[in-house]
């Protein structure tokens, strides 16, 4: 979920080469929705069914060539997009080849259920989904009943509570967390990923919903770009002081400590959805 | 779905008079969610998976006894359930055994995760889920946009449209259904379950949702009761006058002719979701 540095992959190197290779090509952007239960993670990985494995298979089919494609984010395993944006390169030929309308219908046709292709658009050349993104948001659902949840079950974290969760003090947590900081406390101890911890939180709220009869919290963050697994950490964390094991406070002595073991745990990653991202 | 003669039943003969043979025992009323995909409907039937049969199972593990139970409504296979009731008679002693939130957890325990038993109430002697019945809701959901569902796939009927569904000749054909008439038109035309094909519509209204970011149409019908597929051949009428192929007029045309040949498709099972029962 990293996606900062622009001017890294602009110099090259493995990967990120490849996709800046066509700079010249106008890019095609899809937004798209998908289940993350189906797949095992957003990125591509030789052998595996992953999301940008099925679509780049798809284009594959499509154009007769190999297609590689940038993603806005990338989901783990398990996390579900809702918009989700993937670009990539196309030569005016192939561009001539299908309407943006008929290539919509194709790519739904040739991935699995668990994707659907929302919409297509046409953007200028130079345009990437990750590295042209000025915006992100994730939104996060906790669900609290003692009994268990249903049609919500494969999107909410189930969190039985005999008392209901402090959701002041959850929003007044989230208040110290908006705004530019350092968040290695809410970022994977392990990850090679992100050198730079510094991100900026634009908004973090929390909210009542209800969706198919069963009521839920929603977390929303909205922020430039994300660490590894931040936003469920952050969640995992919020959700302590939710149960009132800590005060407030507490999620600003964290970000302070700038040490993973201080946060909370990872919540599960079918609670998170991708949920837009803006240009 | 059939549920309108309390006396027939009590007169006895068959499953009824295995229903009404404990009166003066007290009364268990489950009220219960289901995904219906999971199940061969809900009325119990040998060898099959049904959601009565579920219950029963785990009602003969709890009481060590065959437990006969009763539904609100029989709803068909594929249907959905997010406020169904099922009732049935424990002796005092059954009841001391267990408390009703202990119960409520073993059943939830006992029964496939396709089914939730969200509340568990003590009801007098003499209590049926089904006869006592006042009211019974459901809702359908209809989803229209070009591109498949995702999240609500398992919930909606989709129904793709170039042209969005004249939602106002929907809400004017349904109207005309409100109040009591002989739905013969809108009744499986097979059925022997119906005799009396009287019923009274007490609401029925269409309006707009927004599900885990997908939008769709409801349709919500409120009755004393609903004779076989009754609501789903409704809701294919509607979806008839939606798409202008028949103005609403139409619908008290059929309603009139008593043939169930003059009325729309029946809608798939997946978009039904038998919401609520009052008493």
């Amino acid at each position: 979920m990293d996606d900062k540095q622009p001017q890294i992959a602009l110099e090259g190197g493995g990967r990120s080469q490849i996709a800046f290779e066509d700079d010249r090509q106008s890019q095609i952007a899809l937004t798209i929705a998908y289940r993350g239960a189906a797949f095992r993670g957003f990125a591509r990985q030789p052998g595996q069914e992953t999301i940008q494995g099925a679509l780049e298979q798809a284009l594959a089919t499509l154009y007769h060539r190999e297609v590689q494609t940038v993603g806005a984010g990338r989901t783990d395993r398990g996390v579900h997009a809702h918009g989700q944006v993937v670009s990539f390169g196309l030569c005016t030929e192939e561009i001539a080849e299908h309407s943006l309308g008929r290539l919509r219908s194709a790519l739904n046709a040739l991935t699995p259920d668990d994707i659907v292709i929302r919409f297509v658009d046409l953007k200028p050349p130079g345009f990437s989904a990750r590295f042209s993104a000025s915006e992100r948001e994730y939104r996060y659902r906790i669900y609290t009943k003692s009994t268990p949840p249903l049609f919500l079950a494969p999107y909410v974290w189930w969190l039985p509570r005999e008392h209901p969760l402090d959701i002041q003090a959850m929003k007044a947590a989230a208040e110290l967390l908006v705004g530019e900081h350092d968040f290695t406390s809410f970022c994977v101890a392990t990850s090679s990923r992100d050198k730079n911890t510094v991100r900026e939180i634009r908004s973090l709220l929390v909210f009542g919903a209800d969706h198919l009869g069963e009521s839920c919290h929603v977390v929303q963050v909205i922020g430039n770009a994300f660490l590894h697994s931040m936003i469920r950490i952050i969640v995992g964390s919020l959700a302590e002081v939710g149960m009132r094991r800590h005060p407030p406070e507490w999620i600003g002595e964290v970000l302070e400590a700038r040490d993973r073991t201080c946060a909370g745990q990872t919540a599960p990653a079918q609670g998170l959805t991708f949920w837009r991202v803006r240009y």
